[in-house]
């Protein structure tokens, strides 16, 4: 017999399962779930995930997601296409986009470099950062990876490739988020807020 | 600009997040989770999730879910048909076919009775559950539903419409769970299973 009842059930609930974060006991949740609903609730979840994976881009310039060949920040002529802001994955282009603070365009690494895991300089999109500066007409990178041993081993990676051409490397600013009482900060960020101190009428102008 | 950088994306975001317990940012995970895989995971998800919908039967005897008219429990002419076990959802009924200890039948009602939630007897399979013991052959409906005031409203109802009927109408154990301590149960549960305290004999015999 059947745990599921229905080998229906099982092969879905055993499909959604293997989706990050979801274990049999909520796939079997979502599965009871879809079945309450209309065909059309299953068909157009079902389709709308077929149809995305098999027909998203990656743009070839800055490797984002897209519906074309290149993407819509990339396409864009309004944005400044001398500034590239170098993040880890899309989720991080969408969180700077979010701000509404950043005009230049982006390249997305896909990763980054970690040997635990396996990924090295060649399983990211390093070369093709190396090629678009090489193109010429850029004038500064902006690295926005994670401050971890991963992220500045990426960060320092990139940057021995970059320092002989002609362009500015640059990073995000680190320190107390805004809204963060100090006594609560850890002493490496508290630490480098004050060596990185600025002046007060910088942050009046903004 | 499209904060997802693609239609595509957007749209399987949008359908993700209409399943319950996950939202917009777990929906993109998701999504950015399957893009990072082959086309066949993703098509074999949303296949699994269409055809369950499709193609799942809910049984005419006991409304469980099934691959065919009447379900493999139903069918099953080694399981004891004279016993039905009344419960909620279909998840109910695998609780207790794990537990490898009951070898009767079962009758989903699909909910119970919940007026906050606009749900009356007639949303339910009651009515088909009077029927098949009308038709005879039940010696025993076991009430298995939870210990809420709409479980015990819904139970009361059943009884009610059974009690006239030749069939014993029993409900499952309720006390101190097994590997619990005494001085963290509640006080109706403690309450109860002192009061519906067993001869020790019949412990030692299962």
């Amino acid at each position: 017999m059947n745990a599921y009842s229905s080998r229906l059930v099982e092969a879905a609930v055993n499909e959604l399962s293997r989706l990050p974060g979801i274990g049999k006991k909520t796939a079997l949740r979502l599965a009871l779930h879809i079945l309450k609903k209309d065909v059309s609730f299953a068909e157009s979840l079902g389709s709308a995930i077929i149809r995305m994976r098999q027909e998203v881009q990656f743009c070839r310039v800055c490797h984002n997601i897209a519906d074309s060949e290149v993407c819509e920040i990339c396409s864009n002529e309004k944005r400044n296409g001398q500034t590239i802001c170098v993040v880890e994955d899309i989720r991080d282009v969408m969180a700077i986009e979010n701000t509404g603070q950043y005009n230049g365009v982006y390249h997305i690494l896909g990763g980054i470099i970690s040997p635990m895991d396996g990924i090295g300089p060649n399983d990211l999109t390093i070369e093709s950062l190396i090629q678009r500066v090489n193109a010429g007409n850029i004038s500064e990178v902006i690295m926005a990876l994670s401050t971890t041993i991963e992220g500045d081993t990426t960060n320092f990676y990139i940057y021995k490739k970059l320092r002989d051409l002609n362009v500015q490397v640059t990073t995000i600013a680190r320190g107390i988020a805004i809204g963060d009482e100090l006594e609560y900060a850890d002493e490496v960020t508290l630490g480098r807020s004050i060596l990185n101190r600025m002046p007060y009428e910088q942050t009046l102008s903004k």
